[in-house]
């Protein structure tokens, strides 16, 4: 009689996968950006940007006085996801919120000058950890990636 | 005097971005997985599995007596977020847990009828989604696209 059959995988054998999923994009995607982040977070350390703060900070220095409404689409997140990234952002002093003059309804971000040398001093941080991590493509294959992943973007629509 | 600007963007004007986000591999993968996963789940329903679910039943259904550590090495995910998973597609009468002969502290996994034609059905929906929403993308650009992801997941790490 066979022994019942049992995946062992030794830990120092390259992991099978499911062949149908190999094929997905959108799980080689999310696979991929894993590794991207998991990077992201071991190079900025416990006190560094999440992606996500960095990536508001980043548009709020690009655009003075842009609104959280706008900075939501731009993000392509809902407004109120947005809140939790806009206080902490203004608790470390890095941008405050002010009322637009002649609509107080309206609450618009100012960068502050720590949150501009933050923003400077993490995206140094973020292009080193990517340069590092991905020095096995070429810049025509960088180039590439990023341009194939913009026409995916195409699709992308407000939150 | 100049009127304090404002940063009000048209919704019928495409949005602007910060140039340098824009230039991240790390922010395009995401925002093109956004872009990827909002369609999956619009296209699966509200009673579709989710991607993670999926993922996890698809290795269940192709490597059947898998053990819960190592599908969560092949899904890169820690061993505690598959339990959430495990006990979903058990509920859903999809997999069932099983003690390994010789040794009863290994829990297996064994898929059952009812999961791999779940699997099988929700594969051809999920391919669906994703050659529709990628039509706009040649066959080799999806092929260069895997290829690209798939060199970034070479730094795939064990959770």
């Amino acid at each position: 009689m066979a022994k019942p059959t049992r995946a062992r995988l030794p830990t120092s054998e390259p992991l099978k996968m499911a062949p149908e999923l190999e094929e997905l994009i959108g799980y080689n995607l999310k696979r991929a950006y894993v590794v991207v982040q998991k990077d992201y977070r071991a190079a900025l350390g416990d006190g560094g940007l999440s992606p996500r703060t960095f990536a508001a900070l980043s548009l709020a220095v690009a655009y003075p006085n842009l609104t959280q409404s706008n900075l939501a689409r731009m993000l392509g997140i809902e407004r109120s996801g947005l809140v939790a990234i806009i206080d902490e952002l203004e608790r470390d002093g890095l941008l405050k919120r002010t009322t637009v003059p002649g609509d107080r309804r309206v609450q618009a971000l100012v960068p502050l000058e720590a949150g501009i040398a933050a923003h400077r001093a993490t995206l140094a941080k973020v292009k080193a950890h990517e340069d590092k991590l991905l020095e096995d493509l070429s810049d025509v294959e960088k180039e590439t990636l990023i341009f194939l992943l913009r026409k995916i973007r195409r699709h992308e629509t407000e939150s």
